[in-house]
């Protein structure tokens, strides 16, 4: 299994922090290994501050359950399977935003969060981030 | 970039307080500041015990996100794209009476959170103090 | 027995500043009524961003157990009869800076907390703040 | 003042990073901005996992008393004056590691926290981190 080193998380970071520049929103990026613990986080200038904790709990979230945040949030509604699933972990944002980090084999690694946008947004910049893995 | 000393952060906490004995309703009222750390909090006599912690968490949650806590609560509902983000920042409030602070050029500098009436009240009386910052 | 007005703790407060500006050290003042909850606070400019929390703990931690703070300490250390009682209560500051407020008759009605200086510049403005009671 | 941009914060991320490897210790490298808000962290290969908390929490004490933590946990000993302040905040790092980031006024604008080796190394590589913002 590929192991998320930090100079490939820095790559992602920067692939993430990217995509965010070319879109025009400051987000904060963070990026959790195999075992959900954090490995990197940025804060980009003028980026939310109550963004800090959403995307490391975005990333733990699709880590924690091997599946994107957003889908997660499908199944937490009101009269769904997993309702209210986030007070479990300490916290959990189910909500986009959150992307599983997938070797060239299929295997999860770990996980990259994003928030600061629209939700789109925020997928969209840890889609990037995830993506950027692909050449590793 | 204004900076919000504690003598205009107490002249806005007044106004807040002239605001809700007009209207007959004693509040709880918080501003942080820039980094969402407390600068003042007052609570008028006979106010809910409660809502110590609900105008604190407003008026953090307000510069959290630099948007005022009600339109945050929008986006919060079930089936909405921020479902449940109360869960992060140890907890957030996200019905009205938490108002983001300007200065002249429009950057926010911190925000007021009040509570204990109704949420139009709450709002009303943030808006009363967060006005009171034009003057300076 | 007397109630804390936010009236009489406003005055409180401004002795406690009027004390914090003689000797030159900015404070944080926090105020609990007889419940032990928050009635006002007040963070100076240039104060310690982690005296907030403590100023709190301080004044909660001596109406809780309606004795000064630093006298708790004297108990709480290593072999002493409340070793670590810091851990109740969701964090208590047991070192000085935290003065019961006592009415006329002698009644305990509240607390007054101050975090910024040393624990005796400290225990100094909560003093202030506390003498400036017997006025009323 | 001067304003500490993620393009700095990388930079005395980076300078930290060279004096843990010269060292050859893996450390856990946080950094806070003038609120006490995590702006960037990275976690070195085969670092701590426990230190992550711990390398932010540092930052952040330091940050919260404007000094280095270790100077904190000086006093915090059993009967010295700030006996188990580590209870506030949400928890503390009272030992060396954290340190904080002057801008050329002499201003603190921040803090570094760095954990992952002795408290000497971890004070060691905060303060690489810290001188190299004197370049700026």
């Amino acid at each position: 299994m590929m192991s998320l080193t930090l100079e490939i998380v820095e790559k992602l970071s920067s692939a993430a922090k990217a995509k965010a520049k070319e879109i025009g929103v400051p987000m904060n990026i963070a990026v959790v290994d195999e075992g959900a613990n954090l490995k990197a986080f940025h804060r980009m200038d003028n980026a939310w501050l109550g963004s800090i904790d959403i995307s490391i709990k975005k990333a733990k979230t699709a880590r924690f359950f091997d599946m994107n945040s957003g889908e997660i949030g499908k199944l937490s509604q009101p009269g769904q399977p997993l309702y209210n699933i986030e007070h479990s972990n300490g916290g959990l944002i189910t909500f986009p935003g959150g992307v599983v980090l997938k070797d060239e084999s299929g295997t999860i690694i770990g996980a990259i969060g994003v928030s600061g946008g629209t939700v789109d947004q925020d997928h969209e910049v840890a889609t990037a981030g995830a993506e950027a893995l692909k050449s590793y």
